[in-house]
Order: structure tokens, then C-alpha cells, then sequence
């Protein structure tokens, strides 16, 4: 007898697509036999890591055989000054996706829905089809999420709903005004997760402090990561900040040891670093202004982002996305979320940026 | 209306008792005010990782802001070259333990029932509950996994077995003779995990290479880790060997960067460093003799191990766990195993075991 034994797992994960990441610029040199590249697919701090951080890292090392602090006391404990909140609403994971699967995991059952914007960060809609759950997808509106739809969506097997802010990859926004007005239209007993893997690079002053509102609203939860303005997107650290009910729970479904030592060490170390965010915010501002500029000369539109990544109308994105990897460039096409026309494109140093532009310019 | 956001989860977490780590270090000092304490609670290997890991992962800190190859390519390549097998075979996870949780999540609904051995590792137990689904636990038999039962326990419901070999903590293991039998019982639809953490310190000549039944048998799934003889459980690297249709599934519930940079690294780099696997077999072997003499000395039973711990029988495990934790000697009661009468106790380095009997007879 033989047995497919893709066969003889869940229906859910038989049939699912994972998740495309960035291309490796090793993966691109290698099947090109080219060198020197550039990457700016992962929206990755093209600033690297603080100093600091490497140095707070190489110093644990030698401690590679000692397993990691599972109770994750020492960046709990920085996080929780940091924002002026209590440790118990912290919860550390092996990046923030893992603290969406672990809401997944926790408050969703086969029976119940979750809702989740047309164009949002796709991680999230591919975990919650690996755990067998359906998601509401409430068309976007302008590319952004609509706010007012998505809570028409809501009905009695609503458990669960997603905001991403600002959106991954359309770089747009759910401002103070709305968000307000959706916690305040979702029920109680619905938990309310919002996205903020970007939030430090936002400067607009309708962005909502969500930690502001979590003393009011306790079905709110707000996910955060070091993989981005922090320049830690290898080392996997993911946070969340809530009711202390909801972290207790999270932290039952979770690895005992979810987070690796020399992570947490190193997330606690960027977190000193301010002088490195504010850099990497100048650097992303400045670079935007270039992007924008030299896309607006090219007459192609662009959505207009308030991330460290821009999406661009190419026309389309699979054909330009292998043109610019011939010249060593590596962007994003979109296809995978029904944005055939768009790349997304990571704001880069000033000279990756040019160097992008210089490809863009030759491939179109 | 106030809502208890604990009752709103899932009821298999709302019950579920996390995992108890070996109390760590810092935590034991700061607790207690003392300073140089050793730790023999957690089956890390006292040698440390290799010097070519801290090299290894030295050398691309700088890199922390690139996200991880999502595919593993390097580290999946380097262990099918080490064990002979296909890539397509390896499924790396953010320790052993992330695999397991893999298997769980993609071969069992509600309706499904797992088969696990009484004593075994405790981590497989809470992730099943984790999940809501149901384990018989077949009862052991000298401590170690009774194979007869467990095969009679499999019913229409039956789709994953675990076994655990050695098992942790009891340090028992199941021999080649039985496994041969239990794989030819168990019919083909059910998938076999054979959870093998310690198998590199193994020398008895009855422990079976799995590696070798995998290709008769295509519903083996090996598991194994960087955690133990390799010494990196700090950085949280396991994986499993299997069919490639397997693999192919657990590819499809993972998180898509489930594994960070240095840690692939630092692997790839501890796979070539078998001379630091050598002496950590030694280090190992002297230091089973010396406890094992000791114990025998102090007129105390212990359970014959061939990993590296060994769980002694000193009558009120809880209380002897305390009186050696004001020693600064942190060792692992096994209550939660109930087994309320031993603790276990990681071979350390001559210095470490030492000091553990010297604390032992202090406290007897």
C-alpha cells in the first residue's frame, strides 16, 4: 500500500500556499552567477543593527549552551519601563508572527470567523488558513483598510480581527479618528489586534498612540517587532503589549523557549540605542523624498506610504521584478496579494536607492 | 460589563499547566543573594558550544538586520550532506520542540488521539493539550516505554505516536529489537516520532539507527536538536529527518522564518566541530562513573541512564530540590512527572558533579 502522506494531513495545510518571502541575495548570486546585489524586498533597516547590539551579542556567545530564560524576565523587564506598562503584559516571541499565530492558536476555533482587510500583511491571512479558521476579507478602500466595513463584517462567530497600521505592503494608514471609532464599535468580547511592525518610522500626528487606549479598551492588543527600525529581523524578536489575562494566555500556548538568549539580549540592547532610531527614521525620510521624487519623473504612480517601503505601479510587477533581479536588484512583486501592477520597494541607503532607480530606469 | 479575557481562549489552554523550566541562574541569585551557583538542571552540556560556533556566529552579528533565508537552505544542505539524505527531508524548527508542535498542528484534529509513553519528556504532553487534543498515556514499565502496550493501545482514532529515545528524564531507551517490532506493527497511516534530543551521546550498541528504518518505513519522523551535545540551546535550532511529503507538510506550518540567521550558522558551524562531539562523549562517560559511584556511595537508587542525567530516587524529591538550591546546586525535581521521589541531574563537567555530591551529602 502506499500512502501520500501529504495526504494524511489537515485539509487546511494541504491545501495551503506558504508565505514567499524576499528572495536571499545569496539564492539570487547563486542562481545568476552575479555578485554585489542589492536587496531591498524585506523592508530591513538598511542601517544594520546598533553597535551596541552586536557588542551585547558577542558577549553571550560563550552562554550558546545554556537555554534561554523561559519566563524571558530581562527584556520583559525593558520593554515594560520602556513603555511605562507592567511586565505582565508583555509577551515575547520568536518574532511578532509568532505572537499572531499564538492569538490564532488561543481565541479562534474551526467554528469561528476572524476579519482581516483586503491587502493586508499576508502572514497573518496564511496562519489563520494553517489553523483551519475563515477570514472575513473586507475589501480595502484607497488601498488602506475600511474601517466602517470592517465593522459591518462583524457577526456573532467574530472572535478575532486584524488591523494591520500602518498597512504591509500599501504603506497606508488607519488614523487616530477611526481607530477610536472602532474600538468603540467592536464588542467587548471581540479582541482587537492591531499590527505595528512599523510604527516607530511614523512621525504623522493622526497615527494613533494605541498604548493610550489599552487601559480602555482590554480586548486590545498590540503587536510590535525588532525586525524592522531595529535592524533584527535575523535574530527573531516579536512582542506583544495587552491585558495581562491575554499575555497569561499566551504565554500558555507558546514554546517554553520561544525566544533565543542572544535575541533578547540584543533586543534589549536596541532598545537603548534611541540615537539609532532617530538615524534610521532621518535615513528613511530622506530616502523617501529621493524614491518619491525620481517615481513621480518616471510617471509612475505610487501609493503613498507612511512605512520604510513604497509600492509602485509598474504595469507589471512579475515581468519588471525579473528585469530589475538581472541588474542585481531585488524588490517585491505583489501578485501574491492581488496587486499585479505594484513592486514594493524598501527604502534603501541613499545610494541603494539610486542604484534601484538606475535599474528601474533601464528595465522600463 | 467586565469580561474575563482568560475565559474568552481556548478551554485546552485555559487549563493547561505551562512548562516548568530548570530555574535559571540569574533568577536563583537574585533570589536567594548568592553568588557562583551551578546549574545541572537543564541537560545542557557543560563543555559549552565549540569555539568554531562562537566564530561562526561572530562573523555574521553584522548581518542581524537581514531576515533570515526563509527556505534554510544552507543548514538543510549541511545536515543531508552529514546524515546522508535527501534536503527535502529536513525540516528545521526554532528548537525540536517547534517541530513536535509542527506535527501536532498538521496530523491531528479534535476528533484524533496521540499515543505518548508515561514519564516521557513533558514538553510533547502540554503541546498536545495545547491543541485540545487527547493522549493516551500507556503506562511504563521500568521506567521506560512499554512498546507492547503502547502498539495494543492504537485504535481508530490513533494518528501520531511519540516515542522518546532515550527518554527524558528517566534516561531509559527503547532497543533496536523493539523498535524493529514497534515499526512493523504500527499500520502506515499512523506517523511514528521518534524524539531522539540525546541520541549523539548514545554508545550502546541496542540503540537503533532510525536513520536506517526511514526509508522502509515512510511515516518515521527522527527529531533532533543543536540544544544538547552541541551546546546551543541558547539559539533554539532542532530538526527532523523524514519522507519529504512529511517535510513538505511541516514546511507548510511554519512560520515562514521559524530558525534566526546565527543560529544556522552557528549549527552549521557545530556540525563540523565533531572533535568537540567527541570529547563532550567523554566528559560524559567520566562523569556517569563518578555520580553513578557516588550515588551507589550515599546509598541512594538511581535510574540506569544513558543520556546525559540520571534521575536519583532521594525519597521527597521537592524538598531536597530546596535544600540544594540554598546550596547555589540547581538541579530538577520531576513532581511534575510525578516521579515525586526523584530529581534529575545533569552531568556537569568533574568540578560541577563534585560540587553537586558534595551539596547532596550536605543535605541528605
Amino acid at each position: 500500500m502506499t500512502i501520500d502522506y501529504r495526504s494524511l494531513a489537515n485539509s487546511s495545510l494541504r491545501n495551503l500556499t506558504p508565505y514567499q518571502p524576499g528572495k536571499p541575495i545569496e539564492e539570487l548570486e547563486r542562481e545568476l552567477g552575479i555578485t554585489s546585489s542589492i536587496k531591498l524586498a524585506s523592508n530591513e533597516n538598511p542601517l544594520g543593527p546598533s553597535p551596541l547590539v552586536i557588542k551585547a551579542a558577542q558577549e553571550v556567545l560563550h552562554q550558546s549552551h545554556i537555554y534561554p530564560d523561559g519566563s524571558c524576565y530581562e527584556i520583559k523587564q525593558a520593554l515594560a519601563q520602556f513603555f511605562s506598562v507592567q511586565a505582565n503584559q508583555i509577551t515575547v516571541g520568536n518574532g511578532s508572527e509568532n505572537i499572531l499565530e499564538l492569538l490564532i492558536k488561543s481565541y479562534l476555533l474551526k467554528d469561528d470567523t476572524t476579519i482581516i482587510s483586503e491587502f493586508a500583511f499576508l502572514t497573518i491571512s496564511i496562519l489563520i488558513q494553517s489553523y483551519g479558521v475563515q477570514a472575513k476579507l473586507v475589501p480595502a478602500k484607497h488601498w488602506g483598510h475600511d474601517i466602517i466595513n470592517m465593522i459591518k463584517s462583524i457577526d456573532d462567530r467574530t472572535r478575532l480581527i486584524f488591523l494591520v497600521n500602518p498597512n504591509n505592503p500599501t504603506g497606508t494608514y488607519t488614523r487616530d479618528h477611526d481607530f477610536h471609532l472602532f474600538m468603540e464599535a467592536v464588542p467587548p468580547h471581540i479582541i482587537v489586534v492591531v499590527d505595528e511592525a512599523y510604527c516607530e518610522y511614523i512621525s504623522a500626528p493622526d497615527y494613533p498612540d494605541t498604548l493610550k487606549y489599552l487601559q480602555h479598551y482590554p480586548n486590545l492588543v498590540i503587536t510590535r517587532t525588532f525586525s524592522k527600525i531595529y535592524g533584527l529581523a535575523a535574530l527573531r524578536v516579536g512582542y506583544s503589549i495587552s491585558s495581562p489575562e491575554i499575555a497569561d494566555i499566551l504565554n500558555r500556548a507558546r514554546l517554553p523557549f520561544n525566544v533565543n538568549s542572544i535575541a533578547s539580549k540584543a533586543a534589549c540592547a536596541a532598545l537603548q540605542d534611541q540615537q539609532h532610531v532617530l538615524k534610521s527614521i532621518a535615513n528613511n525620510q530622506q530616502g523617501m523624498l529621493q524614491l518619491q521624487e525620481a517615481i513621480s519623473a518616471f510617471d509612475l504612480n505610487y501609493i503613498s506610504s507612511i512605512g520604510n517601503f513604497i509600492s509602485i505601479d509598474v504595469n507589471d510587477a512579475a515581468t519588471i521584478y525579473q528585469k530589475l533581479l538581472r541588474q542585481g536588484v531585488i524588490v517585491r512583486p505583489l501578485n501574491a496579494y492581488n496587486m499585479p501592477r505594484h513592486i514594493r520597494v524598501t527604502i534603501g541607503t541613499e545610494e541603494q536607492n539610486h542604484r534601484f532607480l538606475t535599474a528601474l530606469h533601464t528595465v522600463l
